[in-house]
């Protein structure tokens, strides 16, 4: 939880940026762009790179002393007051493939703790938005997270098994998969929305960078559920980028015990 | 390929049992439905039981001699000369997820050989059609494949790691796993509808049911591409479950080998 009031200015250019970044998601979308990569081996897009660029602008034209973090074009003044924190396609694998699963994610930190997030999905027009204090909205609609505590009953999300399966993790990642009632795969920020929807129990992850978590975190704060570090700490711009997303404490609680011992 | 022609009554008809599901879907969607399991373990739910009752319906009252086959309701005249096959929800775990990557699968067979299939997504109202004889088409526009022929460069789908990975299919996985460009979970037949519009290049599953399959065939054939089980051999009502749908003549060759040596 995040007990720091957001200004209605921030959320106002928090939706902006949301509108501005969906008319180039969708121009790209299922084209065939040209796919470069990264040092550390992950996809980019020109509809990245255009998406930062133009959210980039925005925030220069509205709050020219507020930081910057983004994907594609890195770090400004991140001593600022306030940080935006930008992943323009948050799912560039799915966004690739022509899967509607990607978002685009938008967060503004103060101190080093995320107090806005907006997931927003372009194609299917949806959008989550969390506010420290404020219900979170799906489409202008309050949500909450339903109240499942049990691992077998939960619905659980990974992004893909891949990087829990060869790593150290592999062991309590197994335990945790036999113990859900129902294991997907394959969502990105998109299965966090569904789990402050209530759709969705839990989602697992790791290798996670700020700008891939802090929208999440006032999104499903604001619903009524529980994000924090493998270790139970609230996720700041300095976590390690280990994150549970749980609808309730108690299976945030079971996760990690499966997860961790 | 299947150069058997389909009248153009049974389009109609499939695309009206299109229509049908869509509103049905759409109300349980992302609703507290119950969730039952059948005996293999698979989840099932009203909505997929009330798809079903409401296609065979209108099967029966369009075309009382037809036989049909549907994943909750069994068969019935399945020696006829055309047999309906039917998935109300093709995904019902994603259904479940509130995942809108779920589909309802319609197709018709003549003999034991797929003539007709539709792969419907109902929430995004997205549909593809593929019909022996003639180009398949999404939302009503003439689809194609792209032209990858290396595995290197292909993107492949598969639905969940698990059915492969726990199997004596795990070192043929790892194999393709490896030689691939790109890999994504979690799509269900959403994926080989993504194939045919020339997004993605590879789906591989194993253990589907006729109900699973039938409807891909004629969708694929019909956008240039391949889909055959992993002997090479056509798919028919009595094939093994396992399908390897692919772009291009080359690329089915080069995952094929991958797979199974």
């Amino acid at each position: 939880m995040n007990d720091r009031a957001c200004p209605r200015e921030w959320i106002d250019l928090a939706e902006r940026l949301a509108e501005i970044a969906r008319p180039i998601a969708k121009r790209y979308f299922r084209t065939a762009v040209d796919i470069f990569y990264k040092a550390d081996a992950s996809p980019v897009t020109v509809a990245d790179c255009a998406i930062e660029t133009a959210l980039r602008e925005e925030i220069e034209r509205v709050f020219p002393k507020h930081g910057i973090l983004g994907e594609e074009h890195g770090g400004t003044r991140l001593d600022a007051e306030a940080v935006w924190v930008l992943d323009p396609i948050d799912g560039t694998k799915a966004f690739i493939a022509g899967m509607p699963t990607f978002g685009t994610l938008i967060a503004c930190c103060a101190g080093d703790r995320p107090v806005l997030g907006v997931i927003d999905q372009p194609i299917q027009e949806e959008r989550w938005l969390g506010a420290a204090g404020r219900p979170s909205l799906y489409n202008g609609t309050a949500i909450r997270v339903r109240g499942t505590e049990a691992l077998e009953r939960s619905v659980l999300y990974v992004p893909a098994p891949d990087p829990f399966e060869r790593s150290d993790d592999a062991d309590g990642f197994r335990r945790l998969k036999d113990a859900v009632g129902l294991i997907r795969y394959g969502a990105d920020c998109y299965a966090h929305g569904l789990l402050a929807s209530g759709h969705v129990d839990l989602v697992v992850e790791s290798g996670l960078r700020p700008y891939d978590y802090c929208a999440l975190v006032p999104v499903i704060d604001g619903a009524g559920g529980v994000i924090l570090d493998w270790d139970g700490n609230p996720l700041t711009l300095r976590s390690d980028g280990r994150t549970i997303s749980a609808a309730t404490p108690a299976l945030f609680g079971a996760a990690r015990t499966a997860l961790v011992g």
